[in-house]
């Protein structure tokens, strides 16, 4: 078994922080943040030592149409620059571009002409390959790059080493283990995490976590994958983000002993803007649904729509799911 | 580094479950649970194949006045056969015992003449010698016993070593790491089990653990402690304890691989009888306030306070906390 890196008490430097909040957050509002609100984030996060800040999708406009949704779903180079200008911080900007949603071929700028540094790329296992041209194409711009594999307790173990292995050999700069449906458990977290660590042993490449909090396990999983060396961790505030949502950025910032990681500034930004986001109905968060997707490995969209509901009924839904396991 | 004990796909034949509902839960609500919701819960303990259920306190009545509690605070054996009768189940039945609050000498028959099987004695750290000395009692008695060492995240190596060996040599059944202040994250509670595991190896005795939720990571402690070996696993319906609450027991249910532990009449009862009471105003579960709490290693009776008035001014509340530590 790989030993654990450093200890509880240990600042670790090779740990980034990503804020997520806007892009998986935004999966539960349809992206329709304010500008206020978008700008408080930046400002707070700059503040307090987020090492990343992730703006949205950057999703092709022949696909989706823009009125349909919130501009972080296109998250174009003058929106961004809106918030931020020149991005004159240490905070990286990074944005999200999904395989198979993406025009990526004409919507990016050169690296020396955008304020984003990261081009973080989304896919299933099966889609490793489109993933890694759109790698080396952001790559060739000059942007950092990520490979996120989604879904990942639902790929095989030969799947996972042969992902792994091609994209060792490419210019992706960090490959993330994303739970995306919240099955992971600590244990089985932290073998995937060390299959991953292994793979890109004697590289320069990273490996992150993102966690989703369909088993209250969001936290826990990000702090323990963490403690085998995962160092690319993200988190959204109070864990905003897709059903369950994600590990929160409190918890994060709470358990990391880098005094860079502020939380006070975090909890007036929660105090003056995430609670309003709650009351006027926006709604995320581990509750017994997402529990039973979780359990059974399967897309959330079935507990989502449970939400979306209203419903209380949890007997009748797990029921249901089992039926159609 | 100790070896983790099965699998994610074992049962484990060592494996206790424990339903500290209405005791920890009783925390909540001044232990005013009706009869109904009692005897309901009794009821789909036995039918999904709990080990133990722990119906309250058996707090002293010189000490504390009856009008002021529901009957759970007090376990009278008559209150307790009214729910169970002979208790004609194959789950057993505990109550706690708190050192300096409990008139043990006097209140507790012969377990011949009692539906009690297990006294649980809840102490500190520095209370041990009176610990043992009501646990011999209570053996004496023909009760199984336990010793529930509380806020171990405040003692030192040397007390915990020391407590640890005294109680090896003592009559007791089952040594309870209790993170009463929700404290502990997963690899510091490993560590720990792993301490008290050693120290009743060659002895029947067992480990258990009693998680608190201040960090969001009950249940996921409970289930990594369980992986290195501890088997008695505490868990409340809907996580329902002091503060913060305690491990939920229906993610706990989830995780286990015994057919026996069934989740969907957990379901039914929490539809029924947990909705309503949190309609009704019960409140626990994991918010700031506990987290800060949990982080900073301390009684969460500031949060509990600053739960009942209401407040949200979290960032206010954390600087408060950070002025008196």
């Amino acid at each position: 078994m790989t030993e654990r890196k450093g200890n509880l008490m240990d600042v670790r430097d090779d740990i980034k922080v990503l804020d997520a909040t806007i892009r998986d957050g935004g999966l539960c509002n349809n992206f329709a943040f304010t500008d206020e609100f978008v700008t408080e984030l930046y400002k707070m996060n700059v503040r307090s030592g987020i090492d990343y800040m992730e703006f949205g999708y950057r999703a092709s406009r022949n696909m989706f149409k823009e009125s349909d949704f919130g501009k972080w779903k296109f998250c174009k180079e003058e929106d961004i620059r809106a918030i931020v200008g020149d991005n004159p911080s240490d905070m990286k900007i990074a944005v999200m571009a999904d395989v198979g949603r993406c025009d990526y071929k004409t919507d990016f700028l050169p690296k020396s002409e955008s304020v984003i540094d990261m081009v973080r790329v989304a896919c299933y296992i099966h889609q490793i390959p489109t993933a890694i041209e759109m790698i080396e194409h952001f790559s060739s711009l000059g942007y950092e790059t990520t490979c996120n594999i989604m879904a990942i307790s639902q790929a095989s173990t030969d799947q996972v080493e042969q992902a792994l292995k091609m994209l060792a050999e490419s210019s992706v700069d960090v490959i993330y283990l994303v739970d995306s449906y919240g099955s992971l458990y600590p244990e089985n977290a932290c073998e995937l995490a060390k299959v991953y660590l292994a793979a890109v042993e004697g590289t320069n490449k990273k490996i992150g976590f993102h966690a989703h909090n369909n088993q209250n396990l969001a936290f826990a999983n990000t702090i323990e994958t963490m403690s085998y060396g995962v160092s690319y961790l993200d988190a959204t505030v109070q864990g905003m983000g897709r059903g369950a949502g994600n590990c929160a950025m409190e918890l994060l910032r709470g358990f990391l002993k880098n005094p860079k990681y502020n939380l006070y500034t975090l909890l007036r930004f929660i105090e003056k803007y995430m609670i309003p986001l709650k009351e006027e109905g926006v709604v995320w968060g581990y509750d017994l649904q997402y529990m039973f997707t979780g359990l059974m490995n399967r897309h959330p969209r079935e507990a989502i729509e449970f939400t979306s509901k209203g419903r209380s009924d949890y007997s009748e839904f797990y029921k249901a799911l089992l039926d159609n396991e």
